[in-house]
């Protein structure tokens, strides 16, 4: 798109506007501003909680076993990421040569004398960083974040990149230098070198046992030798999986809004939410990125380098959500077409513009009475800590982690999803082919179940043991409410198979929202060094049995057969 | 078990029992009277149907495209089975060497001058077969068909076999030797042989393009080429699968029997069925076996010898199976335990015993709105056909066929699972380290949702085409709803994928219960031999890459990738 169709594009979209012909207002009304999917939102919404969760959040009351000690440590390891491999590869090469982004000489710094000069005010469909002038309008399409970006049109990259620090990395800078179109004027320059805001300066504090992803937003993972410890995974170390900063709420003037197709608006004050009947669900939370670090050993994919750590399971208290929704007259059968409506959520996380986290369901999930969502505040019969929603979170049983959001703000029935780009673009997987040069996102639905999946907690690859029997513990689990029917163990590459114990499950109900734990006693000797484990689940759906096949870029699903190699003495 | 401590064992059955102390009558009662399971069972209501039916079809007015040609061919290929994998590479090393069951000089046919001469009266625990005496006491266990083996306690299992001529092969004669204990009198060897009864002399006309794969009960597939043809399979070439001789029903008495926990005790007739609103669902069914030959070329596994074709979709008509329920003032709302509700479907298909065909599914199935099992009297907008189960067949969608009975004479709501064999012994997918002499049947639930699966229909392993581009077809499917994301093809073992594009699907609804026809233009050269399909579902389940870690001894849930080898020239 050259910059005269864009301005072209700009003008029709004024007449859609209420006012202005400058083109840095009107980016800004488009990106951060209502879309069309917002059409229950009222714009007062939003700024009432902006007004009314803006005041301290206090920690120590709310938050259990908060200490003083600051173990956050600095990261530069993506949050939500989506990079082409090339640069994932050359970022990793600058990795091991020692060049990391502090100590990169950025293009951006230089004046290029073979390209023109602008002043700020001339960039309007362009952004800036640094000393450079970039049109990335051709990098919208292809942005993990889609139009997102814009939200810097016509302006600096820098203040955005603060709240998204996950850019400030090797690979990006030479993404962005692919677009370079010219120098910043010196005086902007000047201007732009204020110092930033620090959007995470109200971070709660971690366990220092949590394996940290990132710092900003902060994502850790529980270490797997724990998990297999215990049934419910204790708060403190469950893993932690945040796409912004945590919002600061007050409790006293907290609201939830309900609205949409079909029902009454109405906001309810968590008090007005404890007043319904208390349910209490057993439910493993997965992030869809769970064990992507095992994909990016058959090929690199792009994400948090998670191990087998982005799971947990608890105990799940709070309303009913189908209580909530009937309430405020929500019948999941008035809908003529429940397959084409789906339920919105949308939390308190929020970037600069005002964008929230969001995510949605559809409306078919509603119309079975075996699927129990909760409006969670308590987690494993406690408060519900800050890190993973604090004062509600809806769990949405059997359904990847991403859609269960925290701080929930917002609930909308409408005629289509959830148009964030968690739900539009990221978490969705695509063939081993694709990547994303070639990436179309309408191409593959958002995950809702994740297929079935194992893991070998209590030995780590490459662990020294002695020759004899040893005792190996692990997870399992299947999405959908799907149970786990076996799990099996494999020392000889899948020659023989040994059926592991399982040693805890939750009571036996319609559906199984909780992973089991197994152990298996296992003699090995000095000849078996891989050890192989694999489930099934209860619609006999199998494990892949290794990557390569189901290998994709984002590095989601990864659920092959979980394989370590022990060394035996 | 010897004969003295099963003789206790009787003796202790004959205090439960009204009268008898002779073993044959304890045994007849036990064995082929109500079990335990039969709690909302009346005696008379199993009298009324073999009353009932027992009239002469009439086939020409109701089995579409039926010819006066005869077509059926003999075959002993396993119609149930469950026999030990030494039996059956023996039975297959017999074969190949032109040893067929016809030629073999049965041990049984020779008097054994080691062994004691019995009387009839004097063999109730044993069981005869020509010349021999068999104590079949611990293979009881072992038997895939469970304690049906011991309707012939006391007796020949010759007129048995009749019934179930899958016995009538060398490797079922090789496990039958290892039990004989004696020879048969004389007197009595002569008296059993009287001319058998065909119990399948009553069969209706078969479409000659249906692949035989047992005649007695028939089971036949459609080749794949004729699958990818067509979205709705056409009804005449729809694959068959038939466990037990096709009743004859008279559709002028026929009854429709409901009962069970909390409903009230009803009887329909076949107008009483067609008053309820016309409901139409586009559904896929399938085989649990389908594709067992593709398993078997990884390892031998026991059962019919089906390649693709043991499934078809078409559109089922109908009274929607929840309003007939409702009709009997079955709310699925109402039971506390729902997970421990079953409800059972019986067919009038039985054998000599009158034990029936019989499968269920958890009551969970019915609080799902999204579930829609039609009482269908219409396929593909034509009565049903007789080999589909005229005049009204179950359909449970996007659960294993096995469960959707034929010939419906019954519907029951326990607290139990349906007792019968296909429920509880057959239809199971255990380890790949089990065997039949190992398997413990109740470590494995019956199939309900199946995985995954894809299939090449326009090409066989082996087909030679010219070099370029070759047009390829096939179906995709996947159970419990799962819609179909993609289809994907590799030419070089994965290292590259292609997707292929869904020509044909079932227009959105809320779930998906019919199968995906696809199609990709793939260019071949002398150097790609190997085609792989694979197809993706929206649980984002994966087809197993091979059979190898998947096999099981039955053959059940065969869903790796499909890969054909081409002969390029």
């Amino acid at each position: 798109m050259s910059r005269k169709s864009i301005l072209a594009f700009n003008k029709s979209l004024v007449r859609l506007l209420p006012s202005s012909s400058h083109p840095i207002p009107i980016w800004t009304v488009l990106l951060s501003g209502p879309s069309t999917f917002r059409v229950h939102e009222s714009h007062s919404h939003r700024k009432c909680y902006s007004q009314n969760h803006s005041s301290k959040f206090n920690y120590s009351s709310e938050h259990e076993n908060a200490s003083g000690e600051s173990w956050n440590k600095s990261g530069i390891f993506g949050a939500f990421t989506g990079l082409t491999l090339a640069a994932y590869v050359a970022w990793r090469k600058s990795e091991q040569n020692g060049v990391h982004a502090a100590t990169v000489r950025m293009e951006s710094e230089e004046i290029k004398k073979d390209l023109p000069t602008y002043k700020s005010s001339e960039v309007a469909i362009w952004v800036t960083f640094k000393r450079g002038v970039y049109d990335v309008t051709e990098f919208v399409e292809k942005h993990p974040g889609g139009s997102r970006i814009m939200m810097a049109a016509g302006a600096s990259l820098e203040p955005f990149w603060e709240l998204y620090p996950v850019h400030q990395r090797p690979d990006v800078f030479q993404i962005l230098a692919k677009y370079r179109i010219g120098n910043l004027s010196e005086e902007d320059v000047l201007e732009q070198q204020q110092p930033a805001e620090d959007h995470f300066k109200n971070e709660p504090k971690r366990h220092p046992v949590l394996k940290q992803r990132s710092l900003k937003p902060f994502n850790g993972e529980t270490p797997p030798s724990i998990l297999a410890e215990q049934f419910y995974t204790p708060n403190d170390v469950f893993y932690v999986r945040n796409h912004l900063p945590v919002p600061q709420v007050d409790v006293k003037s907290y609201c939830l809004e309900i609205e949409g197709i079909s029902i009454k608006s109405s906001s309810l004050r968590l008090d007005d939410v404890k007043k319904f009947p208390k349910v209490t669900i057993a439910a493993t939370i997965q992030c869809g990125g769970n064990r992507r670090s095992d994909m990016s050993k058959a090929k690199p994919s792009a994400g948090l380098a998670w191990s087998g750590g982005a799971i947990g399971n608890a105990k799940w208290t709070g309303a009913s959500l189908k209580d909530i929704l009937k309430k405020a007259g929500f019948d999941p059968k008035k809908y003529p077409h429940p397959e084409k409506v789906h339920v919105q959520f949308e939390g308190l996380d929020s970037d600069q513009s005002g964008e929230c986290y969001g995510a949605s369901i559809p409306l078919t999930y509603f119309l079975d009475e075996n699927f129990e969502p909760v409006l969670a505040y308590e987690m494993n019969d406690k408060s519900i800590p800050i890190d993973h929603g604090f004062p509600l979170r809806v769990i949405l049983p059997g359904i990847v982690g991403a859609r269960s959001v925290k701080w929930l703000s917002r609930i909308i029935i409408s005629n289509q999803e959830s148009q964030s780009l968690w739900q539009q673009r990221d978490y969705k997987v695509f063939s081993p082919s694709v990547t994303m040069e070639s990436v179309d996102f309408n191409s593959a639905p958002a995950i809702m179940d994740t297929p079935v999946t194992s893991y070998i907690c209590s030995h780590e690859d490459g662990q020294v043991v002695a020759q004899g029997n040893i005792k190996m513990q692990g997870y399992a689990f299947s999405g959908g409410g799907r149970g786990i029917v076996r799990v099996e163990i494999s020392k000889n590459r899948g020659n023989t198979w040994e059926v592991a114990t399982i040693k805890h499950k939750a009571p036996s109900a319609a559906r199984n929202w909780a992973w089991v734990m197994w152990e298996a006693e296992v003699a090995v000797n000095k000849q078996d060094k891989e050890i192989w484990v694999k489930a099934v689940d209860t619609g006999y759906n199998q494990q892949p049995e290794d990557f390569k096949n189901v290998w994709n870029y984002r590095g989601l699903v990864s659920t092959a057969y979980h394989k370590i190699t022990l060394n035996v003495k």
